[in-house]
């Protein structure tokens, strides 16, 4: 089906035609923007209420803007369809976040538009002052404006930017964008600060004086330089003396105002291009505007798949049998019932309380469950700290979002040997989130540090008991449990849990032409394609490993005593992974055999489905499959080993 | 020579001796304790100006809280001697820093004073929230206090903490021990902030109201209810509304105060004892107090080595021969020297322009060269925005202080694939800090990251040459150079640049019997260990590697054709590291030998010289030697691989 943009948005192939419209249009330009926005994300799918909070931020700073010579830098990015559309790539929207199609994310090899590639959160301060600094260094007069949420702003390094923005010459604007959401509702300290001024009086005041001044223009008619002066007095009015948080920092705040009104933002946005120094501009969207269900339930309408735009029904997937439930909610239903046995568990979540589900702990069990905003460095050393008064802490950070705690992992917990419990969503391939969120390092980067234990289950019943052995007295070091996005395997879970022996993997089948070692969900992949094999005449073995660290090295001295062509499969890059602590094993005790490592490439991997990407990435069934016969059919032979 | 402590500071074995002293006493204990310091550091070294800043801290802190039930997380943790001395190491003091005395910062194995491990910046607050908030939850009245320098203050981390601290019904006390230093100048906007507070009016007009409660009683005499209410008032009186920083944050503000008044402090500790909910007092003190000269060159004392405290003459070392440069000091020469050929290179540092030699170039080319404060993740992000604008950025990070960045440099750096040049000090083992300072997994956690290239030089003009490839138009990737902390090894360094070809090695020495393959600057430990293996009739292989990634794998072939008896050596850790990448070279070919990893091991390294943890570690001249001998006597026959 042909999704067809307005009239109006179908002649603007770049903002250069935006320019030339009339101020008046722009009106029209973000309803149509709006809606073509709902058509397509109805029907391919994507991140959805958060573009429609700032579509008339996104034409307003295009037609405000020399872009692409002035930058703009979305943070997170997830926002930044209606910049998308409105750049150059309406007509290839309907295959954003589709294997080879557009990215759901700023990208810069996408588009010169797209200034800086993001999908973390609040690396755009930072990004664009380099900017602003270089563009002063070289003489240039282009401008950088950062557009950042308030959930992003609750992360460090947003702090940490505008400490430096503070008190460098850099004349960048700070868009705060305050819609009082993360994913699910944002929290913390300086959300309820934001909140504070949005209801107060000398707000509202501003807006209506800038309603009085320029919003009750008749429509088309432009602006005279008298009622720009007046607009200008106004803005300088609200610049607040250092009674504010941003102007604590050395940086020029203006607003709040309502990130609504176009005219408004047009108008605001060109006086404050004329203003010298580090500014920021704080706007009130609402997550989801035009569309009144995402209005209504942000959390819901993130991205909320595949969805009736008429009758809001959110279509779920049709399966001919009921499916095994996501890792992450086993997860979410386990820490309750563990929790339930053990007054000491508790449970910490960098701002993603559905996503990894906690959520139903945190409303069952208030005071042992925690959202700490986008802030997984403080969510890892605050767990260590529960840690030391004999907490038993289940910190659940998605495997990419870890990176941003490696040091405190490192520092704080590792070091110290302290028993947190690190859940691991999301780890391994993603999918259409593509190369900023795939889970692909996690093994890696923590299998070189020392005390960790580092361990994925195959499927839902070893997640469970891996959960219930790390809260055991019995651990005493911390523990990693990674596990991927999606469904699990198995439709009765729900056993009763059975402690696992720290660094014991299992096996799974005896076999005597190829040993195959596999660690967490791919497990399944290798149990397919053994199948197959077996089909072949082919009689494999396979190991589920269960930990990447410490190995089970009683398994592989039997593994390597019996075999000399193994296969090795993990959901993680093949660069310092869990095949080549396998390798590390070998040399260590002088094995010589054929060893072919299986998992993600060492390179970026693009967004797909996950089908799509394991085929691409080559390890799934079919890919291990091949691998077993060409093993089993090389016959190469190797020179004696003196 | 035995260093005695003072009469009063003899009799304090624990904070309960210290309790029993009337305030008045406090005053001598200071003193003493101050003189200890100095007594001790200058003989033994360590850190020096900032213990000496927060003597009457410590004091007041273990007089008034009843440690260690109640909990003191020291930010940082190299201004925690007074802490160290006053809680049962008064003695072993001496030891400090030395290999298997007691670290030079908390540590929790070490007494139940420290309650967490610190030596990193800006976790206290998160520590002491988690400690407060499982007190809570389990019904215990003790208290959390995080001290934290206005330094540290800066991190991201820091605001993050705060900010969930802020929504919380925590009772902790953050102290800000505001001396406007870093180990450099603290910067950024928060440091001018803080500042302004400090100098205004209202500050003094308290400063005034407290010392004539208290301040000017007569010494001996307690204070009264009275007073105490007095006091108590100015207090509240100092609760600013929402007009300040951190009350933005919904923390209680209170100070500044005089943080080298004892009595007052005692005071006002005392009223702040009893205040619910979460607060930060802001004390105000001098780094280095009480020793002039540090009190003039703060960043000089900060850790001065030894010296005679008398005269305030730095000893020193003594050496023979002329000693080759510190890597720091040819990275920050190098640096300039490019800069004045290749007008597009800016540089980069978190706080350590003294420490990493960005200062000259600081100094000469201000517009290009930026200390951002204790802000890695910003520094990086940072250093990605300017590169984007065509810029040849060298971010210049300790090792182990880049793990603070890590997810920056995979998510801004790495997959957008930006040249920004990382420049890692401090990598590989660094002596006497210990653990938290040690280098030794950058090898291994940027491995696992595509796109990226790992360099270490061998010595002087290996890091220039380096330092000149990659800031050439051929480098298209992140540019990693490791190097460690220390001198290098050559007397005539200055040569003319010379372009690497990207992942080519060197072969230094043909061989027979056995190849060693290093990485950096412990190839001159192996070439050390060859010349001995020669006496002895050994006739060693060496190939200095240069590039952990990507490998040069010409010279892998070359090697593993002739060779079946390998070692490679790193200053890293063997999980995951430079072995780690050579085996898996190995297993994608299909070549079998014997492998010997040596590196530091898997496990905590702690701290001591370079000399005792090389040795400890086996991997200096004296260990490669014998395992070159092993190796060769090793006559182990393998089975045919078929």
């Amino acid at each position: 089906m042909e999704i067809t943009a307005g009239k109006l948005l179908q002649s603007i192939n770049s903002p250069d035609d935006l320019k030339q419209l009339d101020k008046a249009q722009l009106h029209q330009v973000c309803d149509e923007l709006r809606q073509y926005i709902i058509d397509v994300v109805s029907v391919h799918g994507g991140h959805f209420a958060a573009s429609l909070g700032v579509v008339e931020l996104s034409v307003a700073l295009h037609y405000v803007y020399n872009t692409p010579y002035d930058q703009l830098v979305w943070d997170v990015g997830h926002q930044a369809y209606g910049h998308k559309i409105l750049t150059g790539r309406r007509d290839i929207f309907p295959t954003n976040r589709k294997y080879q199609g557009i990215s759901g994310f700023p990208k810069r090899s996408e588009s010169e538009y797209d200034t800086f590639g993001v999908g973390h959160s609040s690396t755009s301060i930072s990004a664009a002052l380099g900017m602003s600094i270089a563009a002063k260094y070289k003489g240039e007069d282009r401008k950088a404006v950062a557009i950042i949420g308030d959930g992003s702003m609750t992360a460090g390094m947003a702090f940490e930017a505008m400490n430096h923005a503070g008190v460098s010459d850099s004349d960048m604007l700070i868009i705060l964008n305050d819609n009082c959401m993360s994913i699910d509702q944002n929290v913390g300290a300086l959300k309820e600060y934001l909140t504070d001024i949005t209801v107060s009086p000398t707000y509202n005041k501003f807006k209506d004086d800038v309603w009085n001044a320029l919003g009750k223009l008749p429509v088309g008619k432009s602006i005279t330089r008298a009622m720009g002066h007046k607009l200008a007095d106004s803005l300088k009015g609200m610049i607040s003396s250092s009674s504010n948080f941003f102007e604590s920092l050395k940086i020029r705040y203006f607003g709040p105002i309502d990130g609504h009104n176009i005219t408004n933002l047009v108008d605001t946005l060109k006086e404050l291009k004329k203003i010298a120094g580090p500014k920021i501009l704080h706007i009130v969207t609402t997550k989801g505007k035009g569309y009144a269900l995402a209005e209504k339930d942000q959390t819901k309408w993130h991205a909320p798949g595949l969805f009736d735009k008429i009758s809001g029904e959110i279509y779920k997937k049709k399966f001919d049998l009921p499916q095994p439930p996501k890792y992450q909610d086993v997860f979410g239903e386990t820490i309750i019932e563990l929790a339930q046995q053990n007054d000491r568990i508790m449970g910490v979540t960098p701002a993603m309380p559905t996503g990894c589900s906690l959520k139903p702990m945190m409303e069952q069990m208030p005071a042992r469950a925690f959202d700490v905003g986008i802030c997984e460095q403080h969510a890892a050393t605050f767990s260590a700290g529960l840690a030391t008064q004999g907490m038993r802490v289940y910190c659940n950070i998605y495997s990419s979002f870890m990176q941003r705690a490696f040091d405190q992992v490192v520092h704080d917990i590792a070091l110290q040997k302290l028993p947190v419990i690190l859940c691991l969503d999301r780890a391994g391939l993603v999918g259409e989130d593509g190369p900023t969120h795939h889970g692909a390092y996690d093994i890696a980067y923590f299998r070189c540090i020392p005390n960790m234990i580092i361990s994925a289950p195959m499927n839902e019943v070893e997640l469970r008991n891996l959960m219930y052995t790390a809260q055991l007295d019995s651990n005493t070091h911390p523990f990693v449990i990674r596990y991927p996005r999606g469904n699990g395997v198995m439709a009765d879970w729900r056993k009763p849990f059975e402690a696992i022996e720290i660094g014991k993997g299992r096996k799974l089948k005896d076999g005597n032409d190829v040993a195959v070692l596999s660690i967490g969900h791919p497990g399944n992949f290798v149990t397919a394609a053994i199948r197959e094999a077996k089909n072949a005449g082919i009689d494999v073995a396979h190991y589920d490993m269960r930990f990447v660290k410490p190995l089970d090295e009683a398994l592989l001295h039997e593994v390597f005593q019996k075999h000399t062509k193994v296969i090795t499969v993990e959901d993680g890059t093949v660069a310092g992974g869990f095949g080549s602590a396998v390798l590390e094993f070998m040399a260590k005790h002088s094995y010589h055999a054929h060893v072919k490592i299986m998992g993600i490439p060492d390179t970026v991997v693009e967004h797909g489905t996950l089908k799509e990407l394991h085929r691409a990435c080559g390890y799934d069934a079919e890919a291990i499959l091949e691998n077993i016969k060409i093993m089993v059919e090389n016959k190469v032979s190797v020179s004696v080993v003196r």
